[in-house]
């Protein structure tokens, strides 16, 4: 963060015809997108974009979730009609919805909208071998920053996080307790809403696939291709995309807290890009959230994923940046300030 | 609520390609404004309109706050000249801006944007006297009533409350105090910021206005004028008159949540039209909000007021009933339901 750019907004904060700290975490976060963009007031993130990494997750086969993986390709195809939540809540905050295949097992039909970067079809069984080559996890964290990097070019000024992956928050919770030490019974969820047996063996599923691999956090590309996930990765390098364009970058929930991971281990300078959109009912994404130090803004009991905790944020997010660009303060309009 | 269309909603909301329950509060968001309208879908909470009722009170002369009275007029002035907050937010929403001077002390000049409806200029000092007649809160909350119908006979399809008035949350903790039989002192907070002397004096002054009137909580407008404000009378109107043409409110924040306590005790139905936008930090309103059963979407630690926390949420609640309205089903959009 620019620390003239910060100190510039926090001083305006403070002049603004409001009390001082009026606006709570709201202040935060205009001086944080102020630093990031070495400017106050900073632009204002907009147009956005919510780009929808899709992969499938060969530990599927383990009975983690009742959803067939079917699902995860057929739920590209709603979004790319626009029939689901993540279409109604990105038009209601005026965001683009693009979607990549970076690793769904069917083959997916050319469509206007859909961005072709399959770098295999869905990931190995990590419970009998690792999810993904390290060549493989690089390939889709490239497909993340160069994700980023268009969304950018086209114009964007501010970009959200969105996934689709059925049995993706397995992964997820291997990828939490690798990196920051937590037991898996304490980072798995339900995801999706599974019954007790299925939750008990979804745990069971990844200690195994810990124990297996060992994963290592000081090697984060290791870790990702051990346990991770095809979307996990591109949303790592989506991640580091955005910080590196200095563009910020909104947080949907759990699958994009587990990839924040990856991405702060690779580069931890690339937290000053980042918004947490949400807090999801995942008990996980509460988990990595605090290890990374960031602050949901949105807090619902959501656990849909696709980009939609992340969506409802983005006008809060914008909120306060306009406010820092168009209140008054009290010297310009005239307000007398307190005794 | 319309009992058939609230059946309606749900079973809508389970058949949505997601989840079911994934899109945790919004679901009940959407299935409220449901019953609401009495139609599944609902109409889109769009356009909004925020109403910023303002008034002055004279038990500012007892010192419960480092501003001075005249910051009333002049922020009215600033919200006319598009340079608050309120500005900002409603802006980026899409929300339009309309000002109420329901009793600020100053004559203000005529200005478009602006209501002249003042019932008094300012209130008299509650700890030595009521702070208005009944007649006058009468005529207050008729103001309200009529705010909503104008601004709904416009067009609008849902209200989102505003205030201003320098000492108002002085009277918030006193109506809370009265409504809900807390103490003074954990319904009384540091409004604006004030320091320790003149937080405890202020808890004082609620204290003796309190013991002086003895307010009856099962005569609302007798509460009203003895201990209320001018804001207050008009938004607990506003409240009423939003729920008898079935339109949405979003409240903000300690002054909405106050104003309702007034409102509720009339016309206990009225609360099927109100949504609470947030928690503000003023420790009178989370304890406002659990009396009357309402959630806050938002909570992010404002304590601007002005309709600010309410502005944020109105997306939120536009994205909930959107999705209701625009999300396919299973059915419709060939996606397979879980095992």
């Amino acid at each position: 963060l620019d620390e003239a750019a910060v100190a510039d907004a926090r001083s305006r904060q403070d002049r603004m015809t409001k009390p001082r700290g009026s606006l709570g975490v709201l202040e935060d976060v205009s001086v944080q997108l102020a630093g990031l963009a070495g400017a106050c007031p900073p632009p204002l993130p907009e147009p956005a974009a919510v780009a929808v990494f899709a992969g499938d997750h060969g530990v599927h086969a383990q009975g983690v979730t009742p959803w067939p993986q079917e699902v995860t390709a057929q739920m590209v195809a709603n979004f790319l009609a626009g029939g689901a939540v993540v279409n109604a809540f990105a038009a209601q905050v005026g965001a683009e919805v693009c979607v990549v295949d970076v690793g769904v097992v069917a083959d997916l039909e050319p469509t206007p909208g859909l961005l072709p970067r399959k770098v295999r079809y869905g990931t190995a069984d990590m419970t009998e071998q690792p999810a993904m080559t390290r060549e493989e996890a690089v390939r889709a964290v490239e497909v993340g920053v160069e994700t980023a990097r268009d969304l950018v070019a086209a114009g964007n000024r501010c970009l959200v996080t969105g996934d689709m992956g059925i049995a993706n928050t397995t992964a997820c919770a291997a990828l939490i307790a690798a990196f920051t030490g937590s037991d898996p019974a304490a980072v798995t969820g339900r995801g999706t809403g599974v019954d007790d047996a299925t939750y008990a063996h979804k745990i069971d599923v990844v200690r195994r696939a810990l124990d297996r691999h060992c994963p290592d956090p000081a090697d984060p590309l290791g870790v990702l291709a051990a346990v991770g996930g095809l979307e996990h990765a591109a949303l790592a390098g989506f991640l580091l995309g955005a910080a590196a364009l200095r563009v910020p970058v909104i947080l949907d929930g759990v699958i994009a807290g587990s990839a924040a991971l990856v991405a702060a281990a690779l580069e931890p300078t690339a937290k000053a890009a980042w918004i947490a959109g949400h807090r999801s009912a995942e008990p996980g994404h509460a988990i990595a959230l605090r290890h990374l130090g960031l602050r949901p803004l949105v807090d619902l009991e959501l656990r849909l994923g696709e980009g939609t905790g992340a969506l409802l944020a983005l006008p809060l997010v914008q909120s306060a940046v306009r406010a820092l660009r168009e209140v008054a303060t009290f010297d310009s309009a005239g307000v007398s300030e307190k005794n």
